[in-house]
């Protein structure tokens, strides 16, 4: 009996607590990422993203690679307030893949004073010392026709 | 001396073979689904994604769920072999996440006629009792003025 009780108490010693689920985590960065551009602090915005060359960011038919490239990609598409707008990211999915691997899917949208781009975004998240950060971007606009 | 080796066998039954590098299967898959499109197939390139209700299929800015409406709606936007076109996806590249999942990114090019539609497309694929399939497709167009 004392040997039974020695054997349950090491495995609940040794046996890894169950992963909480990271979908709350997840969607905390994704909404810290909009508050950020929103004041707009592009180098807390960017903290969301690996940084690491191995970045992918993927927008419509363009690809850029690695940390550094797409917060100078930002700068250079998004000089201004008035061109950084207001966005909203909403309707977001996340699917849990491993203990240490997403994906979010959801929609992005820029109230600017002359126009409102919008569109989809599906990221590639993994857990990484610092917490879950995206590794994978994809991101496409609606064309304008479709614009709601 | 004979228990050990017992044990050993035992272990050697019970235990899960390393997991093979899926890559080179996923890459087979949407070689076979781009050979199916060439030939017209379109139900077997269908056969490359998840049968289920849950399939999330984007593309630009609008989005489809369940396989029997992506069916549909390739069925739509691809009434004939001239539409249809031929297909090439090109520069993949497969992370692998979990045992059971993995992203493939990578550029798809339709040479028709008239026109060359061309883009990138994230997938993300499930092992299944099938083998992979997609169940997450995100795809986005380069538009007109960046045709090469």
């Amino acid at each position: 009996m004392k040997t039974l009780v020695l054997s349950l108490l090491f495995l609940a010693a040794v046996a890894p607590l169950p992963a909480a689920d990271p979908t709350a985590d997840i969607k905390a960065l994704l909404s810290a990422q909009q508050a950020a551009w929103n004041r707009g602090d592009l180098d807390a915005f960017m903290d969301g993203y690996v940084r690491s060359d191995d970045l992918r960011f993927a927008s419509d038919g363009e690809i850029t690679y690695g940390w550094r490239t797409t917060l100078r990609h930002y700068q250079e598409r998004y000089p201004d307030r008035a061109t950084m707008g207001r966005l909203r990211l909403h309707g977001i999915v996340v699917t849990v893949l491993a203990h240490d691997a997403a994906i979010a899917f959801g929609h992005w949208e820029l109230a600017r004073e002359s126009d409102r781009p919008h569109g989809l975004f599906t990221l590639t998240l993994k857990r990484t010392d610092d917490g879950w950060r995206i590794f994978q971007y994809h991101t496409s606009s609606a064309s304008a026709p479709d614009r709601d």
